[in-house]
């Protein structure tokens, strides 16, 4: 008999339906951080509201994980590094997932603990669902408090603005706000998504299905993109973090990992120069580890990748070419934005690129 | 217990040296084909010369193998077509190896067999190695004559003389006979068998091994093919059908499925240009059935792909665009040779894709 214990915990829920299509367990642990209240205190709707305070939480992420990215990414361009503390698993887990085995020790230097799953278990000790990152941890409690990314990031945004630093953009401006919205919705379906609906296909049709949908809204951005700057209004929003976690995992695993191989992105021009343009800005590039997101994905998944072996390529040096983007006018960020600082001690990229050494410096 | 007709006789034998090396079996059945007998005859050697006549063989190739790729580009620029029938295998096998499954009744009509191991277990009843495409066999006994695709091609081009069509090139000709030999020796470890042998590595350090050699060879080709229009002299040479079939299921298949994943061919201009250039004639793309190849290595090697999904990319349209080679100079033949006529009628590929319709006569 499997136990509680017993079962696999790991990121993606492989849930299929009849068809075989993938479905996301879309789930999560809704509690959100305010700045209202003093203490944990129950919502109407039986999820809880955490008191705001600097210190208090600890931001688990992976640098595999697109969903974890987005925090990251976020948590950097807003300045919260003061506020909320990072934590990384490494890029490989067995079936209780995400694990400190990156830290000395294997224990997160912070929590002390080995593993994920033990916040998870500190607050419901018979949770049933995935063990995922990003997650938000108390730290005096060591329990998980919301893993919920979309609400998670968002909250980054425009919940956590007294611990902004001075000059942080606004990435979900008023006046875009249902565009954004409306955006997130397409691109999380078709493309966020989309690569694992390809990827965890059980059958051939499920596969060739999430194939058609993944390229009508790539080649919808391939051309929206050659139009105007990032996705929506002038200036890079919540919207451009999300997409950017995907296409940055594109060619290096989701063309022949996830069979998503019509074109690369390197083959794109606009999608192409986007992503240059992106990458080569504080806190795209300096968070992202090839070598983290290609161990995960290819070592993790030994149910597409049996042998394990890690690809070598692709060649992605051409991230760090002329992107030519701004033809299209406009700014990253709006007026009296500034960019981000040096990445801080200690949340370096473990594993630079040659050609990322120039923006990532050496510790 | 497993016995003999249970063994896996699958195309590639999945020897691994001790540190997880892919070993290809290179020990073929290596009788000839000669004038000069009348009939099969013992060679000092062990091996067999067999007579050769018009009508008396059958080539049975597969659409998929790039080893017997090469076989049928060169049938049909030498013209012996009317000399040696063509068999075609399906893409898709069991561990009994190739089977007749696209013919009606999935039976070949020449042979009336339904798998090629039969006419390998005619000659041989214990036949202890691969059963392999391509392999030639005498039509009145169903029994294998060779199935070493170096010396079959070979002869095809140097020994069939007396029936090859008029204006038939010469793909190996004397005064590069050294050098084409040298470049296939080199093309065969690096390219050929390379891409295997990053396929097939049993270990990530033999892998990694295995995709420098390749990408030095790679280089190696695209530069070299920067300088001339092809391989070796001025016109198309067997070396250039050797690397063509490698080429045009790279990436198709070896990019993503053998981890060959550094750059594309499409990224790669004077390789691109190349095998355009070749994919563009008679022989080359008339014979190329990427439905095919794609179904075989997807689907067969389920050790490596065991959710035996065949991916629907990637877009190789570009194959029909122009290619700019003439700017090299040269012809791809010499003066004196004609192209081949239309493909004989039951020998066109069964999947056409869009792009190939105009080389492609409809049935």
């Amino acid at each position: 008999m499997s136990t509680h214990k017993d079962a696999d915990w790991t990121e993606d829920a492989h849930n299929a339906s009849p068809d075989g299509e993938f479905v996301r367990d879309t789930n999560y642990i809704e509690d959100r951080i305010s700045p209202t209240v003093s203490e944990p205190t129950k919502h109407s709707d039986g999820t809880f509201l955490w008191p705001m305070e600097a210190g208090r939480y600890r931001l688990i992420a992976a640098r595999a994980c697109p969903w974890a990215h987005r925090a990251v990414i976020t948590r950097r361009l807003m300045g919260l590094e003061g506020a909320i503390s990072l934590g990384l698993a490494g890029p490989t887990h067995d079936v209780r997932s995400w694990a400190f085995n990156v830290d000395p020790g294997n224990i997160d230097p912070v929590l002390g603990i080995a593993r994920l799953q033990e916040t998870y278990f500190n607050r419901f000790p018979d949770y049933p669902r995935g063990i995922t990152v990003p997650a938000l941890v108390e730290e005096s409690t060591v329990r998980v408090v919301t893993n919920d990314y979309n609400s998670l990031v968002r909250d980054f945004i425009t919940a956590w603005t007294p611990f902004h630093r001075a000059g942080a953009p606004d990435l979900y401006p008023a006046e875009h706000a249902a565009e954004i919205d409306k955006v997130n919705d397409y691109v999380f379906r078709s493309i966020n998504n989309g690569v694992y609906r390809c990827g965890f296909a059980g059958s051939q049709e499920a596969y060739e299905k999430a194939y058609a949908q993944l390229w009508e809204a790539l080649d919808w951005a391939e051309q929206h993109l050659g139009k105007q700057r990032y996705l929506v209004g002038e200036h890079i929003t919540e919207s451009d973090i999300r997409l950017y976690a995907t296409l940055i995992r594109f060619d290096p695993v989701y063309y022949g990992h996830f069979k998503c191989s019509r074109t690369k992105i390197a083959e794109m021009p606009n999608l192409r120069g986007y992503l240059q343009e992106l990458f080569q800005l504080p806190g795209f590039g300096d968070t992202t580890d090839f070598t983290e997101i290609k161990e995960h994905y290819y070592i993790v998944h030994k149910e597409i990748n049996p042998t394990q072996i890690v690809p070598v390529g692709p060649d992605m040096s051409w991230l760090m070419e002329a992107h030519g983007r701004e033809r299209f006018g406009g700014q990253p960020f709006a007026k009296g934005t500034t960019l981000p600082g040096p990445v801080p001690a200690g949340e370096k990229v473990k594993n630079p690129e040659p050609f990322q050494a120039s923006m990532v410096p050496k510790p």
